[in-house]
């Protein structure tokens, strides 16, 4: 199994990233890498070139391109050079903690969709809190698309299935519709119509609308939505949890003595709540629907999340999670015409 | 001033509304009360009938009830006659802690919309954290409308100004459109557009997008979205906190002595914490855009959360809030025309 990386994109990139990229040649003797940079940063950080190809990209997207034209004009960049070697087979996958809108332009634009699948969906994983039997749930789409059609919701659950069996090892993930009411005549029009498509198929476990005040409390395994939604609600996720934590630090800073001996008592608390919410534990966003796995890490990655996405994309790809998918579509193009016609 | 209270409505109705309305009534010699409900159950909960009318209501609306329907059929309702009372001028402000869409309901086809207003916005406060000087801001709309029009969300800007001016105290309310990004051009069509809109009126001080994840550091003094996306994210961060709360809790439960002796020292933070968010301390949330407030709590409101919404509703009527809004669409139909021919 081969990832090409792009070794240039995100805040510490290329070193943590390089970093990142031999911890995981370390942990996993399956995997092999082709790193795309400016050889002459790159390769002097290599320590161990042991199933790592530094390949040459002597262009870099910056967070500042327009993602579409960046990919149309830099030809030589380590996101365009990275993406054509998964479209031409000479990698299985293809990561990248750079400038979010290239990564996703060019997992749709060079990598290319499955066939049957009308729009890919940016997929995200996040914590359940305080529930013995699940630890995360997956969310898509968590902003690949800002105008989305109630279809493309119902090929996000199909999406949701597999990758959360590939991911999460679950048998039967639960899959809900991220909506305004847990009713099932809840939200406009829209949201009924897809409720209702997704009621009505036999290959997914759908357990019906959810609330995203339940999100955390691992109501689902599978959360459906809109890209818009979707993003608003995990961007408010991640914002309430961060100002949480500031909030009881502040407080504490400002308590006194007792107060400063109760948080030094509390370091394992709070050491263990700041890991159970930190959700780069869990890799990257995966952008679905693609022929190969196309992940985006956080722009300020260091090498230990690097390394965990890539335990992500070896556990994509050994458990053939794309090919699983394309043979889902192709398996069901009669079923997806007539639902796409009837969501019209 | 006269507030018509549903004495009927909530988890603990009727006695905690009766209690919260007499503290109410202790703390502002200004106002008077109409206590809608059946006359059996909330006489005898009386301790003081200064200036506190029970108003007999014989039928109750369950929170189980379709909304419209229960308006309908139920006209001997307190959700009813409350509203009732304001349309027809024998109260300033009605205040339930009943079945939401209800009392949506009665303030839309009842008490009815300001002259020039489309949709009325349903508007709640939040806390912002850890900033000296902002300790809250407002969303809307957070669900009375699922299906938002740009031109609605363009008028819950003016209506969200006045109020933040009248709760708030602001001077000059910065007021931010909820998006995916903070760049003027991120977004759909629609939101291109509402930005657009928001940007070239005179009368806003409209700071531009701003991001979920950035609220309760207080990016804005009045956030505007469409009544779907602030539902979720309402309730995302409602959610997150309460799992964040009950996370540091378990772990504490489970952190061994060390951890329960800091645990007891830190008691004071948390204290502040929990108090910081908890949102019922800002009162109930208002149905903006009406002739007169209308202004529901929490199903769960014991007696301080109706106390502190009465309060709210004090300074509403104080700061003639609702004449402001009648004033401002008055003098801005013409803006408001071509805005909406635009915005189509």
């Amino acid at each position: 199994m081969k990832i090409a990386v792009d070794a240039m994109g995100g805040d510490y990139a290329p070193t943590e990233v390089v970093k990142g990229v031999e911890l995981a040649r370390d942990a996993y003797p399956d995997l092999e890498f082709l790193l795309y940079g400016q050889a002459e940063k790159v390769t002097p950080l290599l320590t161990d070139t042991t199933r790592i190809t530094v390949m040459p990209a002597p262009e870099v997207i910056t967070m500042e391109d327009e993602p579409v034209r960046a990919i149309r004009r830099k030809k030589q960049s380590s996101i365009v050079l990275a993406a054509t070697a998964v479209r031409e087979g000479e990698a299985d996958a293809f990561l990248s903690a750079g400038n979010s809108g290239a990564v996703l332009a060019a997992g749709l634009l060079i990598v290319g969709r499955i066939k049957g699948i009308d729009r890919p969906g940016l997929t995200t994983t996040l914590p359940v809190l305080q529930k013995p039997d699940q630890s995360s749930f997956v969310m898509l789409d968590v902003g690949a698309n800002a105008d989305t059609k109630p279809f493309n919701v119902v090929q996000y659950a199909v999406m949701g299935q597999y990758y959360a069996q590939s991911i999460m090892n679950v048998k039967n993930p639960r899959v809900g519709l991220l909506n305004n009411g847990t009713e099932a005549d809840k939200g406009d029009q829209n949201h009924r119509a897809i409720h209702d498509a997704l009621a009505g198929m036999d290959s997914i476990n759908f357990v019906g609308n959810v609330e995203s005040r339940d999100l955390l409390s691992g109501v689902a395994d599978v959360v459906v939505t809109d890209g818009f939604t979707g993003n608003a609600t995990l961007k408010a996720i991640e914002g309430t949890a961060l100002s949480m934590l500031k909030l009881i630090k502040g407080e504490i800073m400002s308590g006194g003595l007792g107060g400063k001996l109760g948080a030094a008592m509390l370091k394992p608390v709070f050491k263990n709540v700041r890991s159970a919410m930190d959700y780069s534990q869990y890799g990257g966003a995966v952008l679905l629907g693609l022929k190969a796995p196309v992940v985006k890490t956080h722009g300020s990655s260091k090498a230990g999340t690097i390394k965990n996405t890539i335990a992500q994309i070896h556990e994509l790809l050994e458990t053939h999670s794309a090919e699983q998918l394309v043979s889902y579509f192709d398996q069901h193009t009669d079923e997806m015409a007539a639902l796409k016609e009837s969501l019209k």
